[in-house]
Order: structure tokens, then sequence, then C-alpha cells
């Protein structure tokens, strides 16, 4: 009999989730911890497995169990390991599948990136099932991108392949990316990047807008949602301008792997219309003809399960 | 037994080449005719599997013949046909592969275009041999690619994946494209774009060239080649600024597919050091740091054999 069910689970800066999934996609358990609650990573994963063994115990026994998926900042398909993630405590090589493998009945355990993982649990659970070749475009506090071909996610020779966020859409005097290089998509169309576009657009001119009732220096990316929404003309500027820089950059994505659908998730996704629309009017101005007709979605998995369904959707991929 | 041949076949604007293949990669016989000499596609395809019928019998009859590939603008893999090539003489849609195998006695008969060809030869019989993630870049009149990833040449969702040359990398003031937008890599890194950048510096600034002796109208890419190997300063000026272009577009591919090697093949890669040197330089200062390390090759064929060696590497992969 195949075994009925996955854990994924999600290590974020913040807190660490994770859930027992079934093959239709329905958590029927979880759980979490505060990532930065444990320094040292032996005291993090003592932490972690006893809930995931309590969790695995409760459906039944590991033997139930296909495999354990794991979404991670610079966490690597090839090896296993966490390799240098800047926002979590553990520093250098962290060989997390063998350490989570080690505590939870030798289950096996893949481990890739959040947008990667997303990008599977799209594939399983969501808009893209049926679908041999897309991409996920994850808009959080930074863009990350999961690129699926032929059926396979895109690992590339290292095991970190697919960072879109930082292809360089702006090459004279582009804005400082967290990479550190200047112009970065990420810059732009993250969260953060629409907040700055906010605040220099609310530096640069005087026209007035609902979002000059807020400090400048706390506005995010949900307060440009709500007064666009409210049909604030500032507000929808910048899902203009944010929209115009992902359709130029899908544009060149296109270019490359030619997928059947592009597929939006994350914070800003949420967006909706908002920014779908300004991005496609971009996308028809910039596609190269022959590759007209990609469609561009958005995530259908909830927000609030996607991390645990992304990372779970791995654990299908086991041999265990 | 496995069949010991293969056929390539590689349809250009000026002629048609084509020649028998065995598996270590030799041309045992090749043959070639005029592609504008048959403005119906009917006497062309008559004309050609006449003389591969030929061929075909020389080498010891069909039943050694594991497959035929062609490499052809616009030539889709999904489905064999050719679509609206502008510099071919046969317009709308051709049904290519259909059309040779019915007159070449059955045997199976796959299509794609000229770079993909180039890749999936550079892999059979070149310099990606064992490499499973790679990128080939044609630099001839215009700019190809052929992306392999995990062994797969990357023809995406409509069969045409892979139009690297036409990638933004100017988004202010690009130059004009033959593609109808501005400021494609091709615009830039073709043999017509290197001549294009000649010209523009001639005519801009007044320091003393070989260039100069020239006929500004007519200067081609070899002629700057021959000018920088002499030493003269403007021409390698026209190499660094043209190394610099691929090189900004190479960090952008591979945060996309994080390939073992990108590698060179066309007329332009001929200049070997004086063009891979500006790359590297550029390659290095542009590439996220996570992603350094990546190969920067000389294609391995013989530019008088690639064209038939990479067609024919397609009949390798024939269920025939």
């Amino acid at each position: 009999m195949e075994k009925p069910y996955v854990i994924g689970i999600d290590i974020g800066g913040t807190n660490t989730i994770f859930g027992i999934v079934d093959a239709r996609g329905v958590i029927l358990n979880n759980d979490s911890i505060r990532t930065w609650d444990y320094p040292e990573i032996e005291a993090y994963i003592a932490a972690l497995t006893e809930r995931l063994r309590n969790m695995i115990q409760q459906a039944g026994g590991p033997e139930l169990i296909k495999g354990i998926g794991v979404g991670a900042p610079m966490g690597n398909y090839i090896n296993g390991n966490i390799e240098y993630a800047v926002n979590l405590p553990w520093k250098g090589i962290i060989p997390l599948a063998k350490l989570i493998s080690e505590m939870t009945y030798g289950i096996p355990v893949s481990v890739t990136n959040d947008a990667n993982a997303a990008a599977i649990g799209e594939m399983t659970y969501g808009a893209a099932r049926g679908m041999k070749d897309f991409i996920e475009i994850a808009l959080g506090t930074g863009v990350g991108s999961g690129i699926v071909i032929g059926g396979h996610l895109v690992y590339g020779h290292n095991g970190f392949a697919g960072e879109l966020g930082h292809v360089i859409m702006r090459r004279e005097n582009g804005r400082l990316c967290g990479c550190g290089r200047h112009g970065c998509l990420e810059a732009y169309t993250s969260a953060t990047g629409v907040a700055r576009t906010a605040r220099e657009l609310l530096e640069q001119r005087s026209d007035p807008s609902l979002l000059r009732r807020l400090d400048p220096e706390t506005i995010t990316s949900k307060d440009v949602y709500e007064a666009a929404k409210q049909g604030d003309a500032l507000s929808l500027e910048i899902f203009e301008l944010t929209g115009a820089i992902l359709g130029e950059a899908f544009a060149d994505f296109i270019a490359f792997s030619t997928p059947e659908a592009i597929i939006l998730c994350g914070g800003l996704a949420k967006s909706g219309s908002l920014l779908l629309d300004p991005i496609q009017r971009s996308l028809d101005k910039h596609v190269l003809s022959m590759f007209a007709g990609v469609k561009l979605l958005i995530s259908h998995l909830k927000e609030s399960d996607a991390a645990i369904l992304g990372a779970s959707a791995l654990g299908w991929e086991s041999k265990g």
C-alpha cells in the first residue's frame, strides 16, 4: 500500500511551522516552534523532532509517512543542507536533512528553499496541477521563484537555481538590493520594494494621497493595497509601476523557458487584479510575439497553508 | 543491434547541408543543396530526399539509420513543423518532419532550431559530454541558444523555448532588434551587433584605428577580430564592450538555471580569449556570489561540422 501521509516543515526567520498532510492536500495536524528560541542547531533539532515524533505517532506511526519535505532559506535539494542562510540562527553549513531524519525513524527528508517548495506545492495541490512547465513567483519580503520544466523543479548544477528575484531589471542607477548588487527585480517588486516605491513617490511629489496620512518610514505594501482599493491615484500608480517591471521581467523569463503559466504567490499576490492587470499590460507590450499567450495566475493555495503544503509536497517525491 | 547511424540536416537561409554520422561523431558522407533554389516546399523535399535516399542506400540501407535530425529556423520539436520562418522560402506552417519521413522509408524525423541542435550536438559529441546542465550560446548573424537542464533540452510549453538572444539588456535607448523590439542581447552581441558597435564608435570618435581603412558600411565582426589581434585599441574596446554585455546577460541566465557551463559557438566564438576574457571579467563582476564558478567554454565542435553534427545528434533520441 502506498504510504498515505507526508510531513511538511517550513523554516522561516521567525517561526518554524510543520504539519502532516494527506494526498489531497488536507493538513491533518499542525504545530510550530519559534526558530530563534534555539540558537544552537542541536537544541532546535531536538525540539522540532520531539514534536514531529508525537505527530507521527498520533497519525499511526512512521510506517504511514512517505517522506518529510523541508522549505528553508538557502535549502539545498542536492545535499540536504542549509548553506549560509543569513536570516537563521545557525551559521555555515547545516546538514539539515540528515539531522532530522536521524531523529524521525529514518524517514527520508528532502530540503529546498521556500519558493521551490511553493512551486512543488502548486504542482501537487494547486493552480499548476497537470502542468509540466510553469514558473512560481513568490512576492513576499523578497522575491523568490521556483521553476518547473518538464514536470521537474530546476535545481541547477549547485542545487540553488531559480533566483529570479536577482535578475537585473535596472542597469543604470538601479536600487541597492539586499544581495549587495543594484537593480534586482526584488528591489522593486517585493513587498519591501513596493513600500520603497511608495516612500520615493511621496517624497518626490506633492500630489495628495491617502498614504500621506501614514508615517512614510513604516508604510507597508499592505497600506498601499488598502489605499489603492479605495481608488487612491498614487497607490494605483505604485501598482502600475510594480506591475510594469514584473511584466518586463516575465517577458525575459518566457524567452528562457516558455512556461504554460506564471503563477504568483506570497503576500503581494493577494492584491489580485490590482497587480495582475498592470503585469498583463506590461507583458503584452514586452513579450516576443511568438511567446504570447502565457497564462498569468494567482496561487490556488491558501496562504496560511501554502508553506506547509509546499514543503510537504517534496515528501511525495521520496523513495521511502 | 543498435542502429549505427543517424542523419543530420541543417536548413539555413542559404544552403541546406546534410550528412550521415556515426556514434563517435564522424561524418561519413555529406552533401548540400541551395535552399532558395526551391521556392516550393514540394520541390525542395523532392530534391532533398532524393539525395538522402542515395546516401542511405550507400550507407547500407534504412535499417541502419536510427533517426534523422533537422536543425531549421523556427523548427518546432513538439510538432515537427517549421512555423513562420522569415528567412526561408516557404511561408506559414510547414510539416517538415512528416514530409521528410514519408520520403525516406519512414525513418523517424525530429526537428528543432539550429541553436538547440548545436546544444544537443555539444552534449553528444562536444564540450558538454557528460554534462547535465549547460547553456549553448550561438553567436552568429543572430544570437541563438540551447538550454539543457537535467540532461534534456528545454523546449518549453510551445516548443520554441530558449530564445536568449531576445532577453532585454538595455531598457533605455536600446538598439532596434530584428524582432521589432529594442535592446535585445542579439542587437549587441551577434556578429552584426559587433559590426554595428564598430560603426557607431568610428562615427562617434576620432581616435585612430586600423578599422578606419575599411568602408564602415561593410565592416564585419571578422574585420574587428583581425584588427584586435593586431592590437588595435578601438577593436579591443569593441570586444570589451561586447563581452561586458554578454557577462551581464550570463549572470542573469545563471540565476535562472545555474548551469555547469556556458558554451559559446558560432562565428564570433572563434575569437577565443579576445571575447572570453572580457566576458569572464564582466561575469565575475555581475554574478550573484552564490553562483560563482560556472565554466565559460568554447564549443569543441569544428564549425564546418557543427551544423550537421548538431542536427544528427537529435536522431539518436529517436525511438526508431
